[in-house]
């Protein structure tokens, strides 16, 4: 491949930095090795913004000046990524993408509301799934969802399992492992699998309807968003 | 828990970024939940630094404000961790956690250095393990090694998997349960496991080579480490 490709990570403040970080690890790791990918982090300006956690962070690209990257890819989070879903100039950015775009976690949320879900099948950190209908979009519950142009992961941690499909689908298989050896992705949960059937439901649907409150304010969204949020149980 | 415990994650110019961000993401979680535990970033300056990646970051503390925490976090990385173990002022904060002394991936170079791990079943990247017995510490190929105040684990990824076991540690296994949903932390990695007999190690070798030149010069530890990186066939 000579052709060079851009993939963009959007950064935002307050976002969950894991959804973020993950990916850029594995797709930072193929660019080392293969040059004729560039990975940049885009935001709207270069101030350094707090995380969701206590890591300051700073783009190293405006948006401007990354026009129209091949692929991008949006992390998510919570209150910071309900207020994001209303910032146009992120929303504009975000449909820019050339190739592929592709979200984290709550990230999917934010291609929904730049119009890029309508007729797709699409996930979303477990705790927001049922959102995304608001948006056109079919919810499917999977560790990530290839539909078109369109790739979405669910929760934070899921973001490393895209990543690494999309290293496969960019540059081959064996690059995909090579990644996979330098990250040392052998992952091992000490405590096992999560029981979904056991999953804190209830406490979710309060915390996010709290993101939705301090994230979108009056926003017209903001009560279409939450009557979604009911618990299915 | 009244007494509060702080965690202090290290940073230093150049290191893996997952490395940081990964059990950083775990323990936030934590302290979110349970306002007692204390999370920190900290640095020897409040500058803002490059990564491994194209993402800056900046810590937000420096070493002098958050003395003697409880926990300390080191991540690893390539020739800047290497320059990192040769930092007196670095080794000398990272000798101070009261509690328990971590590190993620060659992270665990840096307690080496530091003298931590004298006569401690350790581990660090697969590319690294190696060079541990240099420092007196006895090489374990697992996903993480807890000896006594010292908990190291393997490379970039494993330091998920070390938070995880770390929160259950601090708080309880429910509590280590209730991130692990936060984080969707059920990893299906899309190409399997990897096969490590077949771990690139001639690569490794000759990139870890690179690495101990760039970051230690002519430090004496460098020539130590170099007849170490030897393939193991």
């Amino acid at each position: 491949m000579a052709t060079e490709k851009t993939i963009a990570f959007v950064l935002y403040p307050g976002c969950t930095i894991l959804d973020l970080v993950g990916p850029l690890q594995v797709l930072s790791t193929l660019a080392a090795i293969r040059p004729e990918f560039r990975v940049v982090v885009a935001g709207e300006r270069l101030e350094t913004w707090e995380t969701d956690t206590p890591l300051w962070v700073r783009a190293g690209h405006t948006f401007d000046e990354v026009p129209a990257p091949d692929v991008i890819v949006v992390p998510g989070g919570g209150a910071p990524t309900l207020r994001a879903m209303a910032d146009e100039n992120l929303l504009a950015y975000v449909r820019t993408a050339t190739g592929l775009t592709t979200s984290v976690c709550t990230g999917s949320l934010i291609l929904g509301a730049a119009g890029l879900l309508d007729g797709r099948r699409a996930t979303s950190h477990w705790s927001m799934l049922d959102v995304l209908p608001e948006f056109g979009a079919i919810p499917v519950r999977e560790r990530w969802v290839a539909d078109g142009p369109v790739l979405t992961a669910a929760g934070v941690s899921a973001g490393i399992d895209m990543a690494l499909h999309l290293t496969a689908e960019l540059a081959g298989l064996d690059m995909a492992r090579a990644v996979q050896y330098a990250l040392e992705y052998d992952p091992r949960p000490p405590h096992g699998k999560p029981d979904w059937e056991q999953a804190p439901k209830d406490l979710y649907t309060a915390l996010t309807e709290q993101w939705v409150r301090e994230g979108l304010g009056d926003h017209p969204l903001a009560g279409r968003i939450t009557a979604r949020l009911k618990p299915v149980s």
